[in-house]
This record gives C-alpha cells, sequence and structure tokens, in this order.
C-alpha cells in the first residue's frame, strides 16, 4: 500500500491550498483528507466539499476524502487502517478569534481534545510525524520586532482560539520530550492571505469577516458598504495597524517543505518555525495595493481601536529559511491580485448562487 | 428527586475524605461517585471501591456509586439522567507529577479532554456550579510569600500535570466569562497529608510514594529502609523545603464550604481560592513531628536537591476565611497521628494481604 499523508481540515482555507500544493509536486503524495465539513461548502449532489472537489480538477488527481470530525476516535481510527499513512497535516480546528470568547468550550473540545484524540489514534498506529497549524498568536504582545521562534508565548493570551493553539504547543512539546520517536513541526503563521492562481479555490469565510484581506475584498466586489479601520493612532508609520501578510499558496508550499523535514531522520523532537515574509504592511498599505491590483474604489472609516488587537507584527523568516530551506516568493500585488480573482470571481464564496 | 452532588474521583484521596465530610455534615448530602477506580482498590466480592465502602460503613449512609471513566461522555450523561444533579466536585484527574512527564498524553487525555467531557455534559444537563480540584502548583515558582490568589500563574510550569491544571483554570475562567450562569470555585491546594479520624480510609500510593509524608509513613512502618531527603541546602531555616501541610479533613471540610458559596445566588463567575493553613513547615520538622507522633525511629539521608522542586510555598489564607467563611482547625501534630493511625492500621493501604 503506497504510503499516504493525512490532511485533518484539508477543506479548509489553508487545508485546501496545501492539498493542492502537494498534488502539484513533480513527486506527487497520496492525499487523505479528514474534515467535518463545518467550514466548508459541500454541494448536495457531491460526495466530497467543493474545495477538494475542485482542486481534484485543477490537478486530474484524485484525494481520498472521509467526513470525520477528529474527535471521533472510532472513525479517524478507521481512516488509519483504510491506509498507510506516514505523517499528518493537522489543520481541523475552530479559528475565529470573537466566536471563541463566545463559544469556549466548543473551541477547547474541538481544538485541544480532538487534538488530543488524533494524537492518541497516531500512537495506536504507530505514526509519530505531525506538521501542526500554529498561529503567531502564540506571541501575545511583541517584545520585539521581527518576533523570532524563542519570543515567549503564551503571554498575556486573551481569546481561548489563541489559548488552545498555545495549550496544544505546550501539550506537543511535553509528548516529544516523553518520546523521542515523535517528529512535529508547528508552524507558526502570520496571516495568510491570497488565493489559488486559477481563481476557483480561495477564502470562503462565513458572516462579516475578521480578517482585513476577506474584508477588504467583499467591499471591492459590493457585498459589504465599506470597509472599517480599528485604529489609526497605533505606533506605526501611518498609523494603522502592521501585520505580515503571507499569500496563501507560499504558505502552503511552506507546509510541503516541512514534510520533506519530518522526512529527514535527524529532526525528533519538536520545531516551532515562523511562516510569513518577513516584511510588514498597514492597513491603509492593503488598500492602496488592492485598490491597484482589482481597479475598484475601496471606501472605508477610520473607527476606535479594537480590544486585543496589537500595533504590529511581523516574522524573523530566517529559522524557516535555515530549517525548511523556504521563503516566500509571492508579493503584495500577487496577493490582492490572486484574492480579487478568487472574489470576483465568485462573490458568494463557493455557493453559485 | 432529591437534589444531589456529583463528585468525580470520589474514591480517591481527597475525594473520598470529602464524601465522608459531606455525609456528616448535620444536613447531609444525597452523594453520587463516578470514578474509574483507576486508583482505587476494590476488592472482587465487592460493587464499590474500598473508600467508598468503609466510608457509607463508618457514616452509616449510602452512596450513588458509578464505575464511569468522566472521558465517556455517554456513559457520563446516563448519570446525569439517573439523578437530579445540583452540582459537581471534581477531583476525577491523574496526579502524579513525575509519571506526567513520561505519560504526558495520558495527562492531557484524561485532566483536560476528560474535563472539558465532563463541562460539556453539565451543560447539556443544566447543571453549572463545579468545585475543581486545583493545585498550589498552579503559582509555578513563588514570586512572594505567602502565596495569595493574584499571583501569575502558568508561568515556569515544568510538569505536564501542573500544566493541566493550570490550563483547565484558564478553560473555566474563559467558559464562566461566556456565560454567566456558570459559577466554578477552583480549590488550589496546597500540600494535603493526614487521614480520617478512624484510621481506616486515608492516602493509598501506589509504588513509591513522590510526596513526603506517605514516604515518611512507610518508613516508620518499616515498608521502606530510609527517607531521602532532596536537598538541605535551600534558603529555609533549616536547609531543606518548606511546604504548606493541610489536614485532609479541613481540606475536606473546605469543599463543604464551598459548596454553600455555589448555592448563594452572588457569587457567578470564576473564583480560586487556596486551601493551605497559611503556614509552613520544613522538611526536617515534619520528621521530628513524625516521630513524636508514631514514636518510631525515621532513618533519613540526604541527597540532592530534586529536579523541579522550589525552597518554600506556603498559602495567603485571607480569601478562603473571606469567601468560604473557612479555616483549618487541626495542627501537624493531629497531621502525624492521623496518618499514622492509617498507615500502622493498614500497612499496606486498603488491600488487605
Amino acid at each position: 500500500m503506497a504510503s499516504s499523508i493525512l490532511i485533518t481540515g484539508g477543506a479548509g482555507y489553508v487545508g485546501s491550498h496545501t492539498v493542492a500544493a502537494l498534488l502539484e509536486q513533480s513527486e506527487p503524495y497520496e492525499i487523505v483528507v479528514v474534515d467535518n465539513v463545518s467550514n466548508a461548502y459541500m454541494a448536495e449532489d457531491q460526495m466530497k466539499p467543493e474545495p477538494i472537489r475542485i482542486v481534484e480538477e485543477l490537478t486530474g488527481k484524485n484525494v481520498h476524502f472521509y467526513n470525520v470530525d477528529i474527535r471521533d476516535a472510532e472513525k479517524l481510527s478507521e481512516v488509519f487502517n483504510q491506509h498507510n499513512i506516514e505523517c499528518v497535516i493537522h489543520f481541523a480546528a475552530l479559528k475565529a478569534v470573537g466566536e471563541s470568547v463566545a463559544k469556549p468550550m466548543e473551541y477547547y473540545q474541538v481544538n485541544i481534545s480532538g487534538t488530543c484524540t488524533l494524537f492518541d489514534i497516531m500512537r495506536k498506529h504507530g505514526v509519530y510525524k505531525l506538521v501542526y497549524s500554529s498561529s503567531s498568536t502564540v506571541y501575545g504582545e511583541p517584545q520585539m520586532l521581527p518576533i523570532n521562534e524563542s519570543h515567549p508565548t503564551g503571554l498575556g493570551m486573551t481569546s481561548p482560539y489563541g489559548k488552545s493553539k498555545f495549550f496544544c504547543e505546550e501539550i506537543m512539546k511535553d509528548i516529544c520530550r516523553s518520546d523521542t520517536k515523535w517528529t512535529v513541526v508547528s508552524l507558526r503563521y502570520f496571516n495568510p492571505v491570497g488565493a489559488h492562481r486559477s481563481g476557483r479555490i480561495g477564502e470562503h469565510p462565513s458572516g462579516i469577516p475578521n480578517n482585513l484581506m476577506p474584508y477588504i475584498s467583499q467591499v471591492a466586489v459590493g457585498r459589504l458598504p465599506e470597509l472599517l479601520v480599528f485604529g489609526a493612532d497605533y505606533e506605526t508609520p501611518d498609523g494603522t495597524g502592521v501585520r505580515d501578510y503571507i499569500h496563501v499558496v507560499d504558505l502552503a508550499e511552506g507546509h510541503v517543505s516541512a514534510i520533506r523535514l519530518l522526512r529527514l531522520p535527524s529532526t525528533a523532537g519538536f520545531h516551532a518555525i515562523n511562516l510569513g515574509t518577513g516584511v510588514g504592511y498597514s492597513v491603509l498599505q492593503m488598500i492602496k495595493a488592492f485598490e491597484e491590483a482589482s481597479g475598484r474604489k475601496i471606501p472605508y472609516r477610520i473607527v476606535g481601536r479594537r480590544a486585543g488587537d496589537i500595533a504590529a507584527n511581523y516574522a524573523d523568516v530566517s529559522l524557516s529559511l535555515k530549517l525548511l530551506g523556504w521563503r516566500t516568493t509571492r508579493t503584495l500585488d500577487d496577493m490582492c491580485r490572486d484574492t480579487w480573482r478568487w472574489q470576483s470571481g465568485n462573490p458568494h464564496g463557493f455557493k453559485k448562487s
């Protein structure tokens, strides 16, 4: 039986782009996706969620898909029985910061208990290699910029979402310390934006988007009337918040490199690695870049700061270059253009109405 | 149907003494215990673990017992269906610091996932009042002494056990913030020792004890040849580690007071409360007190410090007095005498061999 990569949450935004990136490799991987389709669109007459179906179309390759919740140990174990899983990329999680404050139990159950269940099943099946979908949120308020991986984590965490990512990293560190069979690469994402160059898969937030780029693009396409800019009095060049935006396809390729790292015999243990460009852009810079890429005007209004937001955040990317041999290649213009291609071609996301 | 208190881990050391304390109240409570008997002794011809059976004998009252693991949502839910549960005291957890370093997955699954499952089932059954079995371990290395409840938590945690207690507190804080129906009292124990005055229930550690008092008493009774004292070069009066030892029956009575607090209408939200005496004793003081109480000589040998141990730790007990109207009444001599009565009467713990 050919060896496979199991991808949990593979129908999500970063997950589906990573599936595409893995299938586009010259030596493609056998891909098994488990996803509970809680945040992906699946047409009634289809057996696979839209993002997976489209990735199969784009690549001409097959993906094994299971509609399974990672908290369901029995069904998850069955997937491991069906395939020769070599390693796991673990995306499956709830990820809306604001929602996590309102529904902490759901966040801890899915993000912590679900992850613990996955580890347990992996161990029972002798699978000890994992790429984890972490976040720069674990750093809390930056004590220095750019942020490198030795920056303290877990301090001043304000949301259950952020805490759940931090707790999972701590759990994985302890597991790796207790048993040297484990290799875990925890990828700390900065701010993923953009979409596949085909314009056929992209971010599909439900409700009003929490993140800047989907918000901008929904204003550009006319779904929302204006953009609210939360705070223009930060200590940044133009007063608006600065973030390290990373093209989702660059991010996906970072996961392909992490899989290569996992396969090296010398990498046992826990490794946290930033995935970012190393460059920060302000909200106003993002608006301007998007206007240029889309040819649309983005009406915006400056309002008060949003609780929990920080002034600036961008990555020190030297470790990712050293350990993964990976760096981003796509520009801010690429991010805006690809977001726009996806958003203008699919104003309602994956739903065709 | 009379309202009941559900006690998870009620067959354990603190759990069984708390069951006894609740049944000894003038207005006794209906008690339901769930315990997976992983760390309690159950005779083959009995339907209940020894500590529960003995507490029933001592009090002349009945305890509803279910051999259920808190991770088993279905069986746990069935217990809630069978009884009119008013509130929960949640002891069920793994608790050996050293073992947690070797088996972190088990600790996180039982202590975190298990607790999340319990919360979920409680909410599904409309039960929103909980007393949680926490630990002074959440404070890490003390930044001031005595330690009060506003001391930072979660810093420099070295064991998965300690982290699991800290993570659970954070999860409970977030749940209480998200829904004002919840009342959680997290009791941060200092160092529980001693036994019920009957000498018939007490601490029953498996293997070589991790904690000082069971170690001393097993040396006194001749099960172990000598006591190892880990470090005599700490910055304390006699150089040995100082801890706040609390009689387990005082501790149990603290839980009875916490139940009263839970019932007040004005106490919604999360409350962390120290349970200690406020007084620290050194290892050498403990040895001397135990020798006096038992009339036995305790041979000991001073060896190097143990990784992760701190010099001194004792509680600021003003909040427990204010919120619970509770303070300890038992002396160091009581602790030693009651430990000795239990240990000398039951040299092999609950097993009669």
